[in-house]
């Protein structure tokens, strides 16, 4: 296992068959960094100009269509002390009759406090004096190349991942990906300091990033849509207008999941999730929205 | 205060302006019983044969067109030792190429342990033998009198309440709902052992209850969907398909609640909600779908 | 066959079990009137203060749940010179971000011209002088009383019929309604002089009519949404949001039609209305939308 | 301006900046062919084996992102005998409950005869004897390069146009395209002999063409979506999911060309549209579903 350290130089606003910056071995781990999701690096240089730009790709040798590429996520450092977000909630996710109240948005600073491990508002207003959220660092935009010599924008997200922007993409979880081209080729992206769910004011705390992960493969693993472990759960991902499509991909994936690794058919998958399932809002601001069908893994037997 | 004991005879299969079967007063106490969403009570006994019959209605004196009804969970006690489910996810949870492979529906027994706080499949196939899930009573469907004559199935929800599904209507939450007629007419009705979120396989352990809820009138307070409040957070609720409006009537009460209520305007409260929002899906079963507005009191301020 | 003439004087806000204010028998017809969407009548008295009061019910003899009523326009004639419209395509109609542009919303009044077949702003805008559209009469809201005690809001639709706002409603039209309880009870309402497609500004050009309508009973004809035929065509009516699953209730009706009347299994159907079945938008702006799906008799063979 | 034959070699499974095939000018035609959606030509060869395949691209000199291009549909004729279809509508256009009882879906062939301009299955069932549908040929997908090195999947739709399957795009029509790329990079292919509203059974009828367009560039045009035009009308077109938001991109696209080139504020555009404008069903089956928003040009003043 080697740790490979990457300082990137280029980005791409689409995820799709890059020329490989690195090639990587299966258990090998890379540090990089990450631009922010309007192309600002660490030293609050613009590297890029379009939206969430992304690192990469990174081959990963042995990797083939109809394998599964884990990527965990080992840590996730801001590199810089400020972050931005915009600052109304989205007019998508208001009634259309409300929409006329919502002032214009404007970009806001927060500011990142790495060793409080807490993130707040620059120059908040005087109702939000002393509000101080906890550090939750995730990553808004992965994904590994699209089948058929597609590139799908950074905005949107599909089977292969991109813009998810799901706060549950942390430290500590493993996400697999299906792999649709030869070595996977990832690309990560588009961090975020803290994040509520459904991103509704169209950010997170927007900001660059030092990030360590390593890579597995799974060889014949085939895999309908990004999936996730953590210490305590298994979860699946959907990303689809509407929502209830989302939800559709979501649950028929881990349904899926839990018949050909865990031994449940369908109705025993049923009886579980039916009375114990959980699902998360990841994102319901972008051309894709996502949601995640959750399963603590004390039920998996 | 008085506590009211009350037991119901016959019983509604929609919400609406039904003769009151109780006259309560702000502050007072009921103990009442609900069958089961099939119409079974607790000894077994099938006193209604429509969907989620509804006890009551009950009449909350000195309440008007535009006041509040807030109702606190006190107690939801299970009052017999089983419950029913549905064997299988409902075709529309799974992608629709997927709906083939399901297979058709049975209705299951779960046993209900009171003691232990438990509830179990009856007769688990192999691979579900032990498994054991925590009691957490739930009210599926309750609600006031819709206006302008309306009688609203309790097959599905609206501003109104009705069939939310929401496994957070539990013991210990006050939920808020918008008063339409005179005397709010409560029905409440449909609990439920234990549910996932979504109530994906159309049901969870459905069941007879005693509950014990207590009613509190909020003169001149013009709410626009159900609210709720627990010690810790408070919530909003919106009913509607696809999901993505639920989300939007869910979100838009918000931020009228925490403009209202606590000082914030868009902006304010788009700063804390962007960051530190949480949704629940309720229900993606019913004709209107559920999604849950969450803030921690925390963040109020 | 008898002619009723039936004046009314009190009108409904939903559709649901009402006091029969008619009872007519298989094959009746009836000539009475409709309040315009705002309660207006014929003589420009307000006799309904809530939106789209409906006329009835009427009860048809001889019909039992199981049954369909088929309910044959015979004539719309708009009692008085005038109506009204909204000024401003509805928020839900175009893309959130462009809500803010949308100016306030206000009722304008159009010129009805029985005589030479037109409808006309009575005070143009410059840019609109000479714009002459031609009289379309349909009704916008008609339907049954649906089943379990219920009563429908006049505001939206199901599958009793309510408030489909599509224009093909009109003379020359036969509606079929599924039954649900005893006499059908059949309310009309709701007359537009001319509407688009999906009613986009929230209205058509609303005003009174007197209507002349046929009513058959079709025994032991078990449909699931309402249906309609013209001289040239068969059509099936899905009412629900989002517009996809109004698309689904449509075809799932008109596959089952095809199948139990024109013996036509689902390959046979699928061949036809795959290359040639025709889609109308109703309605986009009520809390349920209206698809219709219409198939041309030369193709049923 | 010239008419140039060309004959393609290779085809494209997404829509993005494609090596050009051909340079051409404002003003030139192209005679060309086109593949079928399975990827096989005239004489039955399979030459590509993705869907969809497009032939292109077509570099139109002298334009530049922020130009319209226009594409004029001068002639489109099957250059085989045969073309195939699925025969069994999708499981997304019906009721999730009624997919059970859907067959599984074959290809079927259907026989064009383009002296008749008839299309007829190959060989029908007892009960389609006789079925003849006029020949109705139209383009399935076609589209220009979109912006940020995306290339787009000819399974979907966007801004860019793509796999839009409405049957309005025939010959007669004249298409514009948002222009994102010098050259703007047209593809065109997936032609259909027929196909009804919402390609409900997944295709048409399936075949390859010979195809003659002229282009036309729009210098300084930017328009927001695919727009069409014919003798009689004019279009917009929206493509996503679900149709709503197919039918509020559409809308919000007609709403600024009435104002942009007609002269018709939102108020004037609101009144013609609100009693006149009529809405077509592309495709309800692909990733993103396609409304079509259609005016009358006798409307335009």
């Amino acid at each position: 296992m080697t740790t490979h350290r990457f300082a990137p130089t280029h980005f791409h606003s689409a995820i799709g068959s890059h020329e490989p910056v690195l090639r990587i071995a299966d258990g090998d781990t890379v540090v990089t960094t990450t631009l922010d999701a309007g192309g600002w690096d660490a030293n609050g240089e613009r590297l890029a100009t379009t939206g969430n730009p992304m690192t990469g790709s990174f081959f990963v040798e042995g990797t083939e269509p109809g394998d599964a590429l884990a990527v965990s996520i080992d840590r996730l450092t801001p590199n810089r002390e400020h972050g931005f977000a915009w600052s109304v909630v989205a007019p998508n996710v208001v009634d259309p009759d409300f929409v006329r109240d919502l002032p214009q948005r404007d970009i806001v600073r927060w500011t990142i406090d790495r060793a409080a491990g807490t993130v707040a508002l620059a120059e908040p207003p005087e109702r939000l004096r002393g509000l101080m959220v906890p550090l939750a660092p995730m990553i808004g935009c992965f994904g590994v190349a699209p089948p058929g010599g597609q590139a799908i924008s950074t905005a949107t997200s599909g089977e292969h991942g991109g813009n998810m922007d799901y706060r549950g993409f942390g430290p500590g979880v493993t996400a697999y990906f299906p792999v649709f081209v030869p070595g996977a080729l990832f690309h990560p992206g588009d961090g975020h300091a803290v994040q509520g769910d459904g991103e509704i004011v169209g950010t997170g705390v927007e900001t660059s990033f030092e990030m360590e992960f390593t890579v597995r493969v799974r060889k014949d693993c085939r895999i309908g849509w990004p999936r996730g472990e953590t210490a305590d759960e298994i979860f699946t991902v959907g990303n689809a207008r509407p929502l209830d499509q989302a939800v559709q991909h979501a649950t028929t994936e881990m349904v899926r999941w839990l018949g050909e690794d865990f031994g449940m058919d369908l109705v025993a998958a049923s009886h579980v999730l039916g009375q114990v399932v959980r699902y998360d809002l990841g994102n319901v601001f972008a051309p894709a929205y996502t949601m995640v069908c959750r399963l603590a893994k004390r039920w998996l037997g």
